[in-house]
C-alpha cells in the first residue's frame, strides 16, 4: 500500500491567500561560500593551466582514466555514428522534432534595418550572429537529448558559425541519443568535459577548447555558479530555478489528463512545482482523486510525490478572471489554459514563459516537438525575460551615418546638451561639424 | 607650460602586436570583498526595514537632513517645474533629442506573431511590455540628462506603464536639467535616493517605493555590485565598464577633428579608452600633433591626459582590411569609420556597439541626439550583446494551441522522446492526447 497523498488546498477568497501564495512560490537559489570558493579555484586553474587542468579535473570528478586532452574530444563522425545506434523510431522522432523547432525558430530571425531622413542621414541597426556559442549538456541521468535540440537549433538558425558542446561522461557513460541529437542539431564540436571546469574552458578557452561568446544550457549548482562568475567575460542564458507548471482549468477537462499534466512537471525533481487553479471546487476534488489514483502508477513516483506534497497546490478561485489574476501574479514558466475558449483569455496574460492553450495542448508536446523552445524563464522571471530564442544568438550594432547637413543640425543640439553636462570635448567635437 | 603627451604607438605588423593589443584592452571590473559585504548588508537592511532604512542611509551617505520618506519623493509637478528653470535653448535641445530618440526606438518595437499549421495548430509568440521599470540616475557631477532620455524613452516606447527613477541628491544638490529630462521622457515617479539602498528598494520594494521588474542605468561600484546581487530577483541591464571609442581613419579626415573625437571619449574618466587605427603613418603623426596641441585647451585636460596616456593608442595597420580586423578583435563600444566609403566596410563589421559612419558622424552626435541609444556594450561585450533598446523592456511568451489532430500527431513524437529520457509522466500526458 502506498501512503495517501496530501496536497495543499488554497482558496483565493481567504484573507491570508496572498501570504500563503507568496510562501508557496518563494524560492531563492543560493550558492554557498564553499561552492563559490571551489568554483573560483577551478576557474583560476583552467585559466592558468588550460588542457592540463581539464584532464586532471575530469579524472578526479568524472572518474575517467584519460591519457590526455585527445581522449576528451568527440569528432563529428562519432556523432554521426550515434545516429545508427539509436532506434529508427527515436531517430525519426528527433528529426521531426528538430525540423519543427527549426521552422518555428526561423520566424524569430531578426533582420538589419535602416531608414533615411530628409537630409540624407541614415539610421538603423545591423544584426549579426555571435561568432561562437557554447552549449552545456549535463551528463548521466539528467542528460536530455531534447535540450540539445532546443539549445543548439536557435544558435544555428541565428547563423552562429560554430556551436561547441560540452557533456561530461561520468565513468565513461555516453548517452547515444544525446550525441544523435547533437548530430541532427548541427553541433560542430563536442568535448566530453563537464562541471565548472567545462564552463571555464568555454569562457576563457584552452589549447584545445575554443573560447565562446555565450554559454547556454542547464547544469548543477557548480555549473550554475560558474556561469554566474564568467558572466561579463561571456554572455550566459538564465540561471534556471526548478521547473514549474500552472494549470488553469475551467473544470471541463478529464481530471486524469490534468493530474498527469501536473505529474509531468512534478516528476522532474523534488523541487519542481505543479499548481492547478480552477473556479470549480468539485473539479479540484476530482483532480485530487486522480492524483491519488495515478501517483502509484508512476515510474518516478517518489520524486513526484515529494514535489506535489512539498510545492504543489490546488487553488480555488471565484471565476476565470481571478484565475488569470493568479497566473499573472505567479508569472509561471509553463501556463496551461485548459479551458473552452483560451483565445479569449490570452490578451490578459501578461507574464508566462509559454502558454499551452486548450485541452489538447499538454505541456509535454511543447517540451519535445511542437516547435517553441523549452528553455523558459522560471521562478517568476517571466516578468522580465523570454524563452530562449534566435534573438539570444544575434546582437545588434547601431548604425549612424550623418550627411553633412544632418551633422550640422545635430551638432547644434549636441553642443547645447554636452555643455549642459560640462563635457566640452564632446561639444567641440560636434561643433566641428556645424557649417558656417 | 604643460607637459608633452606620450601616446602609445602600435604597429599591427609587429610580431608581438596581438599580445600588446590584449594588454591594452585588458579590463576586469572587480568588486572587492569589502564592497560586496557592505552592499549585502545594505540590501538586507532595506528588505527588512524598508523606508526606515532608506531614510537612514540617505542621511548617512548623502548628508541630507530628511524627516522621513515623504522628503525623498519628487512629485510629477516638481519635474514640470524643472522645465521652467532650465534655459529655453536647453529645453528645446532636450525636446528635439527626445523626439529623435523616440522616433528611432519606435522602429525597434516588436509585435506578437503567430502562424497556423495545416491541421489547425497555432504557434507563435505574444510580446508584452514589463509592468514596471526602474531607472538609476547617478547624482552629482556624473548626472547626465541625456542618460535619462536614453534609458527612459525605450521603456515608454515599449509600453511600460510605470517608469520609476531614483537619483541621489547629495547635500541637496538637485540637477534641474536631469529633472527636466525626466519630465520630457515621461518618467512617472522620482525618488531622491541613491547607492545600493536605491537598487535594493527598486528590486524588493518598500512601503513607498514600488518593486520594479528591471533596473537599468549606470552607477558607481556600489550600484553596480548591488545590481549584480539583485539580478535574478529583477532583470538588469549590463554592468558597464569604462567607455571606449575606436576610430578607423583612412587619413583624409582633419586631424583636429579626429583628435577631438578621441578626447570626447577620454574626457569621461581616467579609465576611458580612445584608440585610433589608420593605414597612414604620417596621418597618425598629424593626429599626435593635434592631440598635443589641443589637449591643453580642454576643460577636462587632466582627465583626458590620464586616459590618453594610460589607455589610449595610435595603431598603424597595413590597409583598411587589417583595420577592420582590428576593429572586430576589439569589438568596441563606439566605432567611428572616418573613411571615404564607410558603407563598403560595414558588412565586414561583426562586433561593435554603435558604428558612426563617415567623417561627419562624430560620436558626440550619437551620444546626444541622433536617435540611437548611447547605452552600449563595453569591454568587448559587443561580441554578444546589443545597445539598450525597446526589446529590453518587452518580453515574449510562447504560444502553443494544438488542434485535436495536431496534438494526436505531436503526442506520438513526444511519447518516443519522453520515454527515451525516462520521463514517463511526460509520455503518458502526451499519449492521452493521441486519438485511437
Amino acid at each position: 500500500m502506498t501512503a495517501p497523498i496530501a496536497i495543499r488546498r488554497l482558496n483565493a477568497a481567504d484573507s491570508d491567500f496572498a501570504r500563503h501564495l507568496d510562501h508557496l512560490l518563494s524560492w531563492e537559489s543560493v550558492s554557498d561560500d564553499a561552492v563559490n570558493q571551489r568554483v573560483l579555484e577551478i576557474i583560476a586553474a583552467v585559466r592558468e593551466r588550460g588542457d592540463a587542468a581539464l584532464v586532471e579535473y575530469t579524472r578526479r570528478f568524472d572518474g575517467l582514466e584519460v591519457a590526455g586532452m585527445a581522449d576528451l574530444i568527440l569528432p563529428r563522425e562519432r556523432l554521426e555514428l550515434a545516429l545508427t545506434r539509436i532506434t529508427p523510431a527515436q531517430r525519426a522522432a528527433l528529426e521531426t522534432a528538430a525540423e519543427r523547432v527549426r521552422r518555428y525558430h526561423e520566424k524569430q530571425k531578426q533582420d538589419s534595418w535602416s531608414y533615411t531622413e530628409a537630409d540624407g542621414t541614415v539610421l538603423g541597426q545591423q544584426v549579426t550572429p555571435l561568432d561562437r556559442a557554447g552549449l552545456y549538456v549535463p551528463g548521466g541521468k539528467a542528460s536530455y537529448p531534447s535540450s540539445v535540440l532546443m539549445n543548439a537549433i536557435p544558435a544555428k538558425v541565428a547563423g552562429v558559425p560554430e556551436v561547441v558542446m560540452v557533456v561530461p561522461t561520468p565513468r565513461g557513460d555516453i548517452n547515444e541519443i544525446v550525441l544523435a541529437a547533437a548530430a541532427i542539431a548541427g553541433v560542430d564540436r563536442v568535448f566530453t568535459i563537464g562541471g565548472a571546469q567545462a564552463v571555464a574552458a568555454l569562457a576563457y578557452g584552452t589549447e584545445s577548447v575554443p573560447p565562446v561568446d555565450k554559454i547556454v544550457g542547464p547544469g548543477n549548482i557548480y555549473v550554475a555558479t560558474a556561469k554566474r562568475h564568467v558572466f561579463g567575460k561571456v554572455g550566459i542564458d538564465m540561471i534556471a530555478g526548478p521547473s514549474e507548471i500552472l494549470v488553469v482549468c475551467d473544470g471541463q477537462t478529464d481530471p486524469d489528463w490534468i493530474a498527469m499534466d501536473l505529474f509531468s512537471q512534478a516528476e522532474h525533481d523534488e523541487d519542481a512545482q505543479a499548481i492547478l487553479v480552477s473556479p470549480d471546487a468539485a473539479f479540484l476534488d476530482q483532480v485530487a482523486a486522480s492524483i491519488a489514483k495515478l501517483l502509484p502508477t508512476l515510474e518516478r513516483e517518489a520524486i513526484a510525490r515529494t514535489s506535489m506534497e512539498g510545492r504543489g497546490a490546488l487553488i480555488q478561485v471565484a471565476d476565470m478572471a481571478q484565475a488569470i489574476e493568479v497566473a499573472n501574479r505567479i508569472a509561471p514558466e509553463h501556463l496551461e489554459l485548459s479551458v473552452a475558449d483560451p483565445a479569449k483569455w490570452l490578451p490578459q496574460i501578461r507574464h508566462a514563459g509559454a502558454i499551452f492553450m486548450g485541452r489538447y495542448t499538454a505541456e509535454a508536446l511543447g517540451d519535445y516537438c511542437a516547435g517553441p523552445n523549452h528553455v523558459l524563464p522560471t521562478s517568476g522571471t517571466a516578468r522580465y525575460s523570454s524563452p530562449l530564442g534566435v534573438y539570444d544568438f544575434q546582437k545588434r550594432s547601431s548604425i549612424i551615418h550623418c550627411s553633412a547637413d544632418g551633422a550640422s543640425e545635430l551638432g547644434k543640439i549636441a553642443s547645447v546638451l554636452a555643455r549642459g553636462e560640462s563635457l566640452t570635448a564632446h561639444a567641440r567635437s560636434a561643433e566641428y561639424r556645424i557649417k558656417n
